[in-house]
């Protein structure tokens, strides 16, 4: 009998495929209601897989959880209205620990909108946060993945392999007094959704970069139907100077930098890049279907490490 | 240092109480839109905890997590608009497992009403399904579990025990072969979600069973300032047929019948019971802030045994 394990991630998502509704695609879905839509997206977080106490102590479990979530609703261009957090712990977990994690949560939110109004809690063998956040988006405001056009421009709101960067410095710490790396693990246990660029990202095309630049890059063109042709990685300085070797590989591949990454029209982009510090122009939309990087093709982490995720 | 364990439930819901918006409070949470409120409920489903290929096949396990969010949108006056599942997954589960847990999902949502919107699949040690549900509702139709009024009938939709008997006949099968066992099984593996009832319902006060007809009983009680007499318990015939030793027991704390339980003027309760069949007067609210059942007092099983749901 097959197992999960042995099919991979994709194989399992392509099983899943024909249960879920058309709505399923972007980082979130999009529910039509009269003033506009219902923006909702859900994230498991599972002890040892997603977070570890070795990493990130409680309160900043709790607010990474929802700044993924929130970053999924920035993705698509909504404004947060509240979570829904389903908590299954073991006994012995300390109370503690679980203020912690609510505190973070109420933190970020309290920062960036929405409060908590629902949940369950539930005995498990393995502490898991299951969050789902629901926002809301004025119709021609909505953002896709789907649209970017040829001669478009890709933009990203902020440096990336700071994260990456920063679990490095966690799981091997050298230097740790160094003002630079607590910049760095600040990235790693305080990501911030990019909810402030919402007023100025009217008809783009776009998504956030948690899983990844590259992913990020590989998942809109193969939306939109184009190539890309990267020639500006935006590399974040620490990361050149701290982890130079693995600087590219970071950038692209890293993770959970929660920025935008984003196709528009190059006079837009400057617009942009004038009223927003830290957006930077990285390359352009292409015909080919391939994305270029410095001139060698890269896939997502979901193309090339499939079988990882349930390995 | 206190854990979880010790602390038990309802100690751990006050901890995280202060987290929550006021929103919180019945089965589910009401976002105000413009033509009424959305309504959002979430379920967390553990194996071993909540589900167990002893007694319930994967189909099942879909069908059972979809209605129990159904049957929360139910009790809230709600019809269903989508679900949002995060799934977690040892590498080790077949994948037939987890086709016929969505099969079982979808299958429920076709009948009544709803689509998988969005979701997660995460790698984990212990298979968890987190649902959560969203549906709309008119705000003068939004059933609430406060404002039951002295005088008022308490009516329940259907006769309770029936889940609790069927997980019996699972877990220590005696006579499989017995139709009525098969029907009694049924109701715990395929339990139905009163969305029917939602055009009778207008102004009545309410809340589902699905954590037992005793713990309903109190919830609403204790959010109306008021007591209650039950003279009619609604025992399933042919669990007071087959079990009729624990049919008491069974009726009141067996849970997951997932019918209604209101209150409404006496009235209304027989135009109820003349339209639908099922429905039946069980009782009347009183004074008292107690419930009586039979002349007894009877508590939830969150106040009496909450140090057991952590232990």
């Amino acid at each position: 009998m097959m197992t999960v394990g042995e099919l991979g991630e994709q194989g399992l998502l392509a099983v899943i495929k024909p249960y879920c509704s058309e709505l399923v695609g972007d980082d979130g879905a999009l529910l039509p209601s009269p003033q506009g839509s219902i923006v909702v997206t859900t994230d498991v977080l599972v002890d040892g897989v997603h977070f570890s106490d070795h990493t990130t102590p409680p309160h900043s479990i709790g607010w990474r959880a929802v700044a993924a979530n929130l970053s999924d609703l920035a993705a698509m261009g909504a404004s947060p209205l509240g979570i829904t957090v389903g908590l299954s712990l073991p006994p012995e977990t300390p109370v503690d620990w679980v203020k912690g994690v609510y505190q973070g949560m109420q933190d970020c939110l309290d920062r960036y909108g929405g409060s908590i109004i629902g949940g369950d809690l539930v005995r498990s063998k393995v502490r898991t946060l299951a969050i789902t956040a629901l926002g809301e988006v004025q119709s021609d405001r909505t953002i896709f993945r789907t649209g970017a056009k040829v001669g478009d421009v890709l933009v990203v709101t902020g440096p990336h392999g700071a994260s990456r960067a920063g679990l490095e410095a966690l799981l091997n710490p050298r230097n740790p007094d160094l003002p630079e790396v607590a910049i760095l693990i600040k990235a790693h246990q305080y990501p911030v959704p990019r909810l402030d660029l919402r007023p100025y990202l009217d008809k783009v095309v776009g998504m956030d970069s948690s899983d990844g630049l590259a992913d990020a890059l590989v998942q809109i063109c193969r939306a939109s139907g184009v190539g890309a042709r990267i020639d500006r990685l935006p590399i974040h300085p620490l990361v050149q100077e701290y982890w130079g070797d693995r600087a590219i590989e970071w950038t692209l591949y890293g993770g959970e930098d929660f920025e935008l990454v984003l196709a528009m029209p190059r006079d837009q982009a400057q617009g942009l890049i004038d009223q927003v510090a830290g957006c930077s122009v990285i390359g352009e939309v292409t015909e080919s279907s391939v994305v270029w990087v410095n001139g060698r093709e890269v896939r997502s982490i979901s193309q090339t490490q499939s079988f990882q995720h349930f390995g």
